[in-house]
């Protein structure tokens, strides 16, 4: 079964100054795993239309997915829209169907130019529903253009599944490990990596809230008895080890 | 006075399967900020050495400097610090210096061959001092390469500020907005935007945590007084709409 991937897209000059925290690649991967979608790259790119446009042209070539974050609100900064439209070279304008979404929430005559910009769609997307604040996302060929506001991103998700021909799920399983440390279970770890080429073995070290390092490993692969067989190698190397 | 800006690279496959979240990025931004380094791009690789190799050397043609984190601890997946010297074409070899630095921690018997890999560094590097677990962190050219660890990878930025000549500190602040929607903002937003294109304005709405919406303003630019200028013409704007 073929590996199906995604490359992921996070839009806003707010994400590179510290100033906020994206929580959206994690509510993404965790969305597509279950789906058979493993996603290959992310980018964080600040609100400039040239490096957006391009990147997702690329993007939309390398990957068999792509999914999009931020810059669909109704301010002058969000310009997502726009750059999807110009990667494909598509045209973009209000829609109908965008603005009969945006009326179930607005009266006619609270509807703005700058919330009317929230109804501009490249031609030929199909629309995302939004149930939470009900501007729509969009989905332009293989793009999934969402939200930036988390809830709001994470509600739209509700309405991409349906759209995805998923492949292989990578299913991880993840073994804690006691009172060794990374550098002595490194050499064994890269000796069951090549006896198992088809698991990934990723090693974790972690500073414990209470004090003192704690370590797991996580193993991946599409093969739930090769993934038992390397569970199964992996304690009996540990047990050794600490024994 | 010129702006100088950086490309932060995280790696690993952790990352992008939503095991593990990043706090890095937020970390070197604020930490960059007031050194006067913009971050003008970041990547989220995984453990994959010819994207990585790929991306490094983009990254440090096209900004300033580079930053990477992840992939240099004593494991068969940590491959960064190869992929740093195969992007440079440079040799990469065990280094005294660096073994040195893990010889103030471990005794010479527990140094084994999977905690030696932490004292591979590109020739011709310089070491960045790891005061958590000691493993060093090293700058090839302008590209820093620091742990993935949160409290390590933080450790190492303190023995990096003194390498960075930083340009124009670009300076925010932040206006909340009461019982004003975005959609209401937008305009008068894009207007006061054309009348100050040194300062850049952004909108962020979110969901209090008592419920409702809030909006913050986010005025961004490196000059005090066009700041300050923007700010009274913002407040006014703001006070006109709330009436």
């Amino acid at each position: 079964m073929k590996l199906v991937t995604a490359g992921v897209l996070l839009i806003g000059d707010e994400l590179l100054t510290g100033r906020t925290q994206d929580t959206n690649l994690g509510d993404i991967a965790r969305y597509l795993g279950p789906l058979g979608v493993q996603i290959g790259e992310a980018r964080i790119l600040p609100d400039d239309a040239k490096a957006i446009s391009e990147t997702v042209r690329d993007f939309s070539d390398k990957f068999d997915y792509v999914f999009t974050t931020g810059g669909i609100g109704p301010t002058h900064d969000d310009i997502t829209a726009d750059c999807i439209a110009d990667a494909f070279g598509l045209g973009i304008s209000e829609r109908q169907d965008a603005l009969d979404e945006l009326l179930t929430r607005y009266e006619l005559s609270d509807l703005n130019a700058a919330r009317r910009r929230m109804a501009r769609i490249p031609d030929g997307a199909g629309l995302i529903k939004n149930p939470v604040s009900l501007a729509p996302g969009f989905q332009t060929k293989n793009v999934f253009t969402l939200a930036g506001v988390p809830q709001i991103m994470r509600a739209m998700l509700d309405d991409i599944g349906h759209r995805i021909e998923g492949g292989a799920e990578v299913m991880q399983r993840t073994i804690p490990v006691e009172s060794i440390g990374e550098g002595d279970i490194g050499g064994p770890l890269g000796e069951l990596a090549e006896q198992h080429p088809d698991v990934s073995f990723g090693s974790y070290p972690f500073f414990k809230d209470e004090g003192g390092y704690g370590l797991r490993i996580v193993i991946r692969g599409i093969d739930e008895s090769e993934l038992e067989v390397a569970e199964t190698s992996l304690k009996a190397t540990l047990e050794n080890l600490t024994g």
